[in-house]
């Protein structure tokens, strides 16, 4: 089923001389089968097909995209345990995972399709109670690229929020695919490919890239007919994205998602009425998947106390009952031992717990720090993000130096704060300080999952993502691929049925400011 | 009444040694008054007022900002004939100018005072049938730099669009003053300062900075604790200040409103039937204003016929019988007979008519130009903003010539199309290319008038601003400034008032993706 090849629109195409190899982390050997990288050519063909399918896919009605997104979604399914297998085999991620993350993914999806049929996210409006006629609604922005996160082979790579959003608004899709998962890629672009001609897509609304490399990435963001960049990943390669295309002669918008500690504040009558259940919340949420969440809570912030010794003795304790697991990839893992170690080393800290067992090659091994207060405001290193399973517990001496910290803290996607209601009535400064720091705020629970839905804020002050007015997940996401266009004194029945005087679509719209279907 | 000083909050300052004037183009002498360039001590203390005012202002009711932003359009009304006369005095501008746009900014200001006591703006939305409960509104960005805008010192500047807008949605703002009008500026400001001690609104939501130079606007847009920068302006100018804080190690979104030529297309059987009524319209709307208004009719293009050279001769004819008007300033002037004799020197160009009679010192003498497509598609220059009463028509061999050009344009503010409906119909490949170029669309009208409304998009593809998804105008433009935050399972009582379950604001909200009071 597989070819290792590049979707250059409907096509399979390997006209590139490069190839590489995934790596199957569980068993440390890499994957039979060879992917060929993307050759110049082919990627400007990916880039054209793009362009022209633009040109029909931005006129093609909510209900017709519905479709296209459902089928993908059908797609999907269809690629039954193949996908499941080769997910595992590239990431040694977990059977459950690989379901689970299918799941979250086709749900992403089917809320894009119905959010497209249902149509108020187009924010239509009509002011005609005076001349001249004006009315608007969103647009999409034109061809966008995707880059595959390491860490969601499927929710946030090749059929995931990204892309399901852009589809969604009317824009082609040009993935680049993770080099690491490369054979889940292709087999989920094979089910978009699928699905776009089963549902009359013009060829070149998706192309799917394979490439080991960052030129290929590079070439696709330079490239003056994409119009819009998504990534998911680390801050150096967001901002290194970001940074090319706001080189552009004309600059295009980067929605990046990249670092954050995420920070939890242990208030001191929540460490003491819970300090064992706390460390336990925090060993499993630490260990969750490997820490490999952009969600994982790296830094847990509280008040000296002996509570918080024994909250910190606790989660020692119950951190090394858990088994390690394996990570993503040797690079990942090499990344993850190079940082952790650089944090350890740092003046004044100290390592808490080292699980120090044997473990299977790839498997990462928690470590909690501990460290002052003190140590911590003047060390911005120990502010920084390490991927893996691991965090570093702040001891503050009162609760002006933990106000402080947070002062201190760069943007984050979230922050996290356990107290009784009573004692975070009488902490509302610390609950404001920490919400200027982040893009959703939890209270007594912890920052991985991220339930997917309107609601939700997954993004936040950078560097968490290089623009905090957007999200990355829910129906929102697609404000980022979309763009208002205003029609004055247009004829109607040249206007987009959206904004039609006898709203055939029946969509909701603001009439003269007032919000009527 | 004026003191040539800066406002650093509430206060009036003036510490800095380097003074200047403004400049009475009508007079062409400089007016009496000195002002006070902002010190460096003087601006620090501005934005730390303005940081310190933000943690009491982001939570201040909309309630509270709807009388907020009431009373300042009450109290800029007060400034009654002083405001008017050194409107005049310092832009050249007309008596009748000054009151429209002192009308407009009133509107403006009480617009947003309608949206923030509705609330529909915050996007409040819900999702808790299953947990967690996750609940998201829009919050503040921080403080935020408004640059004032040459051609329009009341509208576009110090309690202009995006001053009113940051002040809606809780950001306190700092304004760089425009040097050519820091009377107005200082007036304007006055009044700001008036209506926010009047209300009890923090010290610090709004300082006004006056300089003449570049550095000032360069210190604030680099400043960690600023959190948006507005501009209106030139190409270079935005893009300099774009390029600055995308350059800070946390970049900061900047809308900037920039270059627009606001191409009119004229289709065949429209210049057949209209050709003397369009001469009429475009002679006027080229020199309103002495064509200082960013959506100035800089570009014309019809295809080549008898009637497009009888439309050209009118338009030569009629645009010579308007009398030219004072331009706002020395330098503009010089810019634009700059930037006109550039255009006019251009190989193939032709100047069908150039205003020669003699004409008080500083009033901009109106220019068109005629060029063959062939000529416009091969030489980019031609394609450059003038800003001043100036325009140049381009005669395109054919339909597919004429689409091949609109598909070379950089992104505009507006595309004009000219045609009855059957003609638009069997056009849609025209209107479609438009489109994909412009922020708005005008059918058989002008882009030189921007209706204040909901609907109305005042941006566009770059370079017509630094963003498309957002605009200048209306009251989305209160997004610029906006970003989303989600709580999960916040305690009732400690969520905001917009989110609370009992909805004591009576505010539009989204539960479970239900739109509802």
């Amino acid at each position: 089923m597989l070819t290792g090849k590049n979707y250059i629109g409907n096509k399979l195409s390997s006209k590139g001389k490069v190839t590489f190899k995934t790596f199957n982390p569980k068993t440390n050997t890499p994957n039979n089968l060879i992917f060929n990288e993307v050759s110049n050519e082919e990627l400007e063909e990916a880039i054209v097909l793009a362009n022209n399918a633009f040109n029909k896919f931005k006129n093609i009605s909510g209900d017709k995209k519905s479709t296209f997104l459902n089928a993908i979604a059908d797609e999907i399914l269809d690629l039954g345990e193949d996908l499941i297998k080769i997910f595992c085999s590239e990431s040694g991620l977990s059977q459950e995972r690989a379901l689970s993350e299918r799941d979250r993914t086709i749900f992403q999806l089917s809320s894009f399709a119905n959010l497209v049929k249902e149509g108020s996210w187009l924010e239509a409006s009509i002011d005609n109670k005076e001349l001249p006629d004006i009315r608007k609604m969103l647009i999409p922005l034109g061809p966008v690229v995707v880059f595959g996160a390491s860490n969601f082979p499927l929710a946030y790579s090749t059929a995931g929020g990204d892309t399901a959003a852009a589809l969604a608004v009317g824009c082609p899709v040009i993935v680049k695919s993770h080099p690491m998962h490369a054979g889940t890629g292709e087999l989920v672009a094979s089910a978009i490919i699928k699905a776009a001609k089963k549902t009359g897509m013009p060829n070149g609304v998706f192309s799917n890239l394979n490439s080991s490399g960052i030129q290929v990435g590079i070439d696709l963001v330079k490239h003056p007919k994409v119009k819009a960049v998504g990534f998911t990943g680390s801050v150096a390669g967001g901002r290194a994205l970001f940074d090319l295309a706001n080189q552009r002669k004309e600059p295009i918008p980067v929605f990046a998602e990249m670092g954050s500690v995420n920070p939890a504040i242990i208030l001191p009558k929540a460490v003491q009425q819970k300090k064992k259940e706390l460390a336990k919340i925090y060993a499993d949420s630490i260990t969750l998947g490997s820490g490999q969440f952009c969600t994982n809570p790296g830094l847990i912030i509280g008040i000296k106390s002996k509570d918080l010794t024994n909250f910190i003795e606790n989660l020692a304790t119950e951190i090394v009952k858990i088994e390690p697991t394996c990570m993503l990839h040797p690079n990942i893992i090499g990344n993850y031992e190079k940082n952790k170690l650089k944090l350890a080393s740092q003046k004044g800290v100290n390592i808490e717990v080292d699980y120090k067992e044997e473990v299977d090659k790839n498997y990462g091994r928690q470590v909690i720090l501990t460290v002052e207060g003190e140590t911590f405001l003047k060390n911005t290193t120990l502010h920084e993000e390490v991927f893996g399973p691991f965090s570093i517990v702040v001891q503050c001496k009162d609760k002006e130096q933990l106000l402080e910290i947070i002062n201190k803290l760069e943007g984050q996607l979230t922050g996290t704060i356990w107290a009784e209601d009573e004692e975070l009535k009488n902490n509302i400064d610390i609950n404001q300080a920490l919400q200027s720091k982040v893009g959703r705020m939890i209270y007594n629970g912890v920052s991985t999952g991220v339930k997917v839905c309107r609601s939700m804020q997954h993004g936040g002050p950078y560097p968490a993502s290089t623009d905090s007015r957007f999200t990355a997940v829910g129906v929102d996401s697609i404000k980022r691929w979309a763009r208002p266009v205003s029609f004055q004194n247009c004829p109607n029945e040249l206007l987009p049925d959206e904004l039609k005087d006898e709203n055939p679509l029946e969509i909701l719209r603001y009439i003269d400011n007032k919000l009527m279907v």
